[in-house]
């Protein structure tokens, strides 16, 4: 899932990157979408997915929805492995305002602990620990957290996990049982990847700038001016949005403002053309904050237009 | 809801202006949630929630997964109202793979078309209009992405709103009908803002080094012969964790690689100060691609330290 639609070059390239990825493994299938929609059908309809891969953010949530949705986030365990390193924990936080209390569902951790013990090759410990979990969620002995209409006993951490204990060796009668795997070790494999030729082609300039009532034309002046024989100004934005030139005047300004110059004397400009171009902005008496070099990768603009441009 | 336990300064400022403007409405409840454990008990329990504040991204997502829970996208009406504009739409996208197919669930416009109605003082319009088509749904007249175990008859687009149309005037018998509001037009009021006091202390460079096996000690060399006497190298960070000083060996270090310089020369450094900064840098063969200037404002910095400083 990625949002992709709308983050064209960040979230773009991270689905390009799982195209890419995919195409390595035919045998698997893949279905790509968008993240607002997905994290819907997740929650509405959870039966209906498999594997998610998405960024970082998007996955927070994603997980959270996931695990409410099948019970409480206190029942799952995550598996963070890299190509020379692995880590195992629980989806959820550290939850600091209950600890000691006794009341933490341990089932988080302990499913972490059966992701490990499958991926260093213990397959047939974790389906013993995994069935006797199964089984004490079945026999109705929950913690807080998943308590319910099937709920027996309402028990703490230790007498959770003591139940567990008593049941190892069992399995479920209704829940599917889990079956060991005899190597199921996750194998990271990175693809060499060659380099893309960057060219710069421009910068944008950020300003803090508040007079003439915040008019982008008149902050335009300025800048054409400061952008001499070899810049030229493309476009101001503000907010993400086309100011200048042909702007709409009811788009409001924030303080934050982004100046496109691109170069337009043939050859790439030089680092000291970039800061002769910013010298002669804050000659201008204007403050500029932040600066972003536009580049090309292999002729393909890494940057997008401003909106409405 | 915002993301503000790690996105302190962007989802943190969101979230201390909503504490700032719920001040100034105390008989008006608010909660803030994690947006991850938020979204999941959306998607769980959606009748614990009333008006949902966030950012955008998180807007979208959140929107969705409360329509879909509620039955579809296809039923959620959306107002966007500002100072001296309003636009009404249906909370969804155009979708237009089922353009022109009498295939479309019309619900989201009418529910957009409600809220203006109301809006703009209409409300005995909107209301006749919502409860005719309550009363369609509960009559079991549905279109496809709503078809369920209570429908009598699956619809295309126009025979759904003829069968609204054919109600006007009744009211649903199960469902809460909809009441008239006499004014409940959004009105936005902008609290008038002191404009904080900015200071420049640094600035963070950018690189794209590749050099040395990216070896952060390497890098710093020169950086730190580059800031002479008025500079001071502060940080590496690579991909948000730092890498020099005392980084960890085991952090992956990709092209892209964030400097941070303060300024230690008692008055705050001028934009030349900064000029020469990037001259010295560019000097020393490093390419830098972006540069964030860094800010207090009010004597409280407005950036934040890299992670594991």
């Amino acid at each position: 899932m990625s949002k992709d639609n709308i983050m064209k070059l960040t979230d773009g390239l991270f689905h390009r990157v799982f195209d890419e990825v995919a195409a390595e493994y035919p045998d698997i299938g893949t279905e790509h979408q968008i993240v607002d929609i997905g994290a819907a059908r997740l929650g509405a309809r959870p039966e209906g997915f498999d594997v998610i891969v998405t960024l970082n953010l998007y996955g927070d949530i994603l997980s959270d929805i996931a695990s409410e949705v099948a019970g409480s986030v206190g029942l799952g365990g995550s598996a963070n492995v890299g190509p020379s390193m692995a880590m195992f924990e629980a989806v959820h936080g550290s939850a600091p305002d209950i600890a000691g209390q006794d009341k933490a569902n341990p089932s988080g951790l302990l499913n972490a602990a059966a992701l490990m013990l499958t991926h260093i090759g213990q397959g047939d410990v974790a389906a013993r620990l995994q069935n006797a979990w199964l089984r004490t969620l079945e026999d109705g002995i929950h913690t807080g957290d998943i308590a319910g209409p099937h709920t027996k006993e309402v028990v703490g951490t230790a007498a959770f996990a003591q139940a567990i204990i008593d049941r190892l060796g069992q399995e479920p009668g209704r829940l599917s049982a889990v079956r060991a795997e005899a190597a199921s070790r996750i194998e990271v494999h990175l693809t060499p990847r060659v380099r893309a030729t960057k060219a710069l082609v421009g910068v944008d300039v950020f300003l803090d700038w508040t007079a003439h009532e915040r008019h982008p034309g008149r902050l335009a002046e300025p800048l054409q001016a400061a952008a001499g024989e070899r810049w030229r100004l493309d476009m101001i934005s503000n907010r993400g949005v086309k100011v200048w030139p042909q702007g709409l005047p009811e788009t409001t300004c924030a303080d934050h403002w982004r100046c496109r110059f691109l170069w337009q004397a043939g050859d790439a400009p030089s680092h000291a053309d970039v800061l002769a171009l910013l010298g002669r902005v804050a000659g201008e008496g204007l403050d500029f904050v932040k600066t972003e070099h536009l580049f090309t990768f292999d002729g393909q603009p890494g940057y997008t237009a401003g909106q409405g441009q």
